[in-house]
């Protein structure tokens, strides 16, 4: 059986309801109200096939995203987009840095592509620097991959970096993809996005999804945006011709309904909790990261299985030592409920307090 | 934009809600009743990431198939699996019949597979023959694909004819890919699966779909059915980790729970009502091929557009000129229910009656 690598099992798992699941990065504020009935009101017709191109979906996502309806491509979630980019791009040698989401590099390995890693430096807070532009001159990579604020560390690169990365990438005719699942969640989202740069970059695709922001993982449904028509007819092309579920675009729909306040209120709320939990691992002794998403990364100081201790309080957390250049002493943690944290940071604490007596 | 090609489009353009949509092949006794409420138990889960493996919904479909859950990879419709079996085979070469359901060149043109394509003929009906595995003999391709009963001809191929394919297969280490979709619509199903074959074949896959049996083509939910460990491994790897969401998987389990009833009620009406329909067109000069489908196959004996006068009528029907080795004078019509065949044969013999009278 195909060992399933990602946070977020706990769920499906039997008898593991009162477990608190912070491996996996959801929008603490819950489902947005008009999903629910959305989902319900459109069960009557999933006796149709879907409109293959989600025209609805698209039309109001476009307003939100403030793009052209044309430029978006909806699929079944973030990651059937991930594993179409290859071959829409017919990238045969990718460029994606260490540590980063792992799916990149399983769809990269899907289509056949050679993948350089470019290892992002822990001194460095695993911020990219001009190290990765000289990798693209060096490399000449059909396609780069960055992730906005990255996974796992949370960290963000702003506009005016990757305006010199796409330079470089034009440069050496390479696709540029963003992966912006994440970047709802900060304030500084306006700064950072890559959006900007859509027209006057048709090799720029951005990632983005439904999932995390709007708390429907269940539901599958992410987009890809890009300027040039033949890239998005191309997502078309290079799989099934009804990626979204009716049920899918109906909650997509709705949950855009009231987007602008849910977006307003997660980022108040998260970046709150995430300051104060960033705070509180510091104070037992993490090294933490200004993380500027719905998560934070650490890494530990102590010698023992962290995710192991916190197993046994009944908290799943997600060890990062399957990353590339990350090892067993780094972490990652959703930004969960007020409530789950305050149980995390206690139980935290009381797992320091203890080694620090049997010591 | 990418062109959509098949049928069931009505149901998404607006102002339509009138039209009888007989494009697309959808199980008239509609959704199975227990779906509606296990879609609705499930959306407060939809903040969980899906069982990436779809366990429960494989368990139950073992028993239903009557295979070992490890045999089963769920998937975002049977698209979703037609998407990744080349990829999945690494298929260089692969043969399909033309006729035959458009989706398998598309895919095998997505990895980049040489397609052979071996021309059934009208005079036959447009059933395989020795011809067929002469040309697995011939060709030596990695991959076989075939369609049973065959969309849009609805013919029926038996298990005898399969198991000479399987060998012949065997002998040049072709895989062999049964589309199994339309099989549950036919009284002959027993006699005519591949299923028995499994176990002594391993490089036998059998794709299936939720979508035309439990008509939920909005929900998205098929599987293929292979017993090497490896290939099902490979299904996995080759595509995003949640393929299938909760609401899917909750509604696949839900179909299952009264299948059998729902299965033989199923091939009971359709039969009934396939039959008619066959006898009808044949009155009025079509030739028809004795479908084992939920659709009937035929060719017009109209010089004119019978498509567009149909559309007129309100009633859409599939054109198969877009499909290989046929033209304008061959039509696929879905066996809907009573009502509404009686509103296409009676809208045909109108049709056919004043074009009588014009000419």
């Amino acid at each position: 059986m195909y060992k399933y690598s990602h946070g977020g099992n706990a769920a499906f798992e039997s008898g593991n309801e009162d477990i608190i699941d912070l491996s996996a990065n959801i929008n603490p504020l819950g489902i947005p109200d008009k999903v629910r009935d959305a989902i319900i009101g459109e069960i009557p017709r999933i006796l149709a096939y879907p409109d293959s191109s989600s025209g609805k979906l698209r039309k109001k996502l476009a307003e939100f995203e403030n793009v052209d309806p044309d430029w978006l491509f909806c699929g079944n979630g973030a990651s059937d987009i991930i594993f179409r980019l290859p071959r829409v791009l017919q990238a045969e040698k990718v460029l994606i840095t260490a540590p980063t989401f792992s799916d990149y590099e399983r769809a990269a390995d899907s289509f056949g592509s050679k993948i350089i890693y470019h290892a992002l430096s822990a001194a460095n807070a695993f911020d990219m620097d001009k190290g990765f532009i000289d990798a693209v001159q060096a490399e000449k990579p059909d396609l780069v991959y960055i992730c906005n604020p990255n996974n796992p560390t949370g960290r963000l690169t702003d506009a005016r970096f990757i305006k010199d990365l796409l330079d470089s990438c034009r440069e050496n005719e390479a696709f540029l993809a963003v992966d912006e699942c994440f970047l709802e969640f900060t304030e500084k989202a306006e700064d950072c996005t890559s959006k900007d740069f859509l027209s006057d970059y048709p090799k720029l695709v951005i990632l983005k999804a439904f999932t995390k922001l709007f708390t429907m993982p269940g539901v599958r449904l992410g987009y890809a945006i890009c300027s040039d028509p033949a890239i998005i007819d191309s997502f078309y092309f290079h799989g099934p011709d009804w990626p979204v579920s009716n049920l899918a675009q109906a909650a997509g729909i709705a949950a855009l309904d009231d987007a602008d306040r849910f977006v307003r209120a997660t980022v108040e709320y998260v970046s709150k909790q995430r300051k104060h939990i960033e705070n509180e691992l510091s104070k037992l002794g993490c090294r933490t990261f200004e993380s500027s998403a719905n998560y934070v990364f650490f890494q530990s100081p102590f010698s023992f299985d962290l995710r192991e201790e916190l197993n046994k309080e009944g908290i799943r957390i997600r060890s990062c030592s399957n990353y590339r250049a990350l090892d067993d002493s780094y972490y990652r943690i959703a930004v969960s409920t007020e409530e789950n944290n305050a149980k995390l940071l206690s139980a935290m604490e009381k797992i320091a307090a203890s080694r620090q007596l049997m010591n």
